[in-house]
């Protein structure tokens, strides 16, 4: 029983791992599996495909995210803008430890997914989109005085700074991100 | 002579195209050959790999397109702000004649390169490298108050919401792009 629920977890984690490293395209349920050590024929019992698994991964990378995201946009006696300050600051750690650990610039799961899949895809898409949403939702909610296209833009120059940083192989394009960036809450 | 340098141009108009649309790890020499009309065994007289011909195809893809990029960012008696806007504005149409034509929203080939390759295939990376260093050039000379950071950030926010715009299959968030953007430049 435990070692079944550890497999599930194993086969999320191990689907996750390899999509930031190298997107969806590429990677099959053997290599998943093989990565997860779980045998291919327990996958089928987990997941009913590899969308079936992905749309899975995303979410439990967007539960295993959110705690972060709102606790830096809604920590208390602190300024909308210095709220969003945290966050971009943990955004560029998260990239700087990715750095570290495996030597390239993860970038942002669901950025990856959405370029590659957007047309392709429309179940992982719309889960996608629906991520999205809640992110924007939560900027949101922490500039009560902009509307929501401001809080949608605030994330499009996270997501665009991301993908430089992910292509320059450099985080450090992300220090200092939010000092670059609140100028767009001046209209 | 003229079928030779036909089926070259062919065989990069359908990976161009292909990529496009469903991205570079999915699409094989043999779709590839098969859109162009062209037989896989001509493919490797014309290039070594999948690799070289992606090269080639980002080429041709930004030989294309760099002439709009020069007479939007360069058009005599307009301020820089102007010429950013008909970028952008031109940037909104192509996506916008894309999801008329095919149904959906291509987003930008190279952001789209970038995300799914850097990491993963060196020489294409840092071809995107230098394009986007480029387009960060010609954004810059359009902004000569501003240093290249805010040149990067103008294309950041771009290429941040076309990623938007490709998840929603919506090319209308690119719509007054530019008035969103423009406080980018306020500091």
């Amino acid at each position: 029983m435990g070692r079944t629920s550890t497999a599930r977890e194993r086969l999320l984690d191990a689907a996750c791992a390899l999509m930031l490293s190298r997107g969806y395209g590429t990677i099959g349920v053997a290599e998943i599996c093989a990565r997860a050590e779980v045998k291919k024929g327990s996958f089928y019992h987990f997941f009913e495909s590899k969308q079936a698994l992905t749309v899975e991964a995303v979410n439990a990378h967007w539960a295993a995210q959110r705690p972060a995201w709102t606790a830096a946009l809604s920590a208390p006696d602190t300024a909308g803008e210095d709220r969003l300050r945290r966050l971009f600051e943990d955004q560029a750690a998260a990239q700087h430890a990715a750095k570290a650990e495996h030597g390239f610039v993860n970038g942002c799961l669901f950025g990856n997914l959405a370029l590659e899949l957007s047309g392709r895809d429309e179940v992982i898409q719309a889960r996608l989109a629906e991520i999205f949403d809640e992110q924007i939702d939560l900027v949101h909610a922490a500039l009560p005085d902009h509307g929501r296209d401001t809080a949608r833009a605030v994330l499009a120059q996270l997501e665009g700074m991301v993908l430089f940083a992910k292509l320059a192989g450099d985080p450090g394009l992300l220090d200092n991100l939010w000092d670059r960036t609140a100028p767009l809450l001046a209209r």
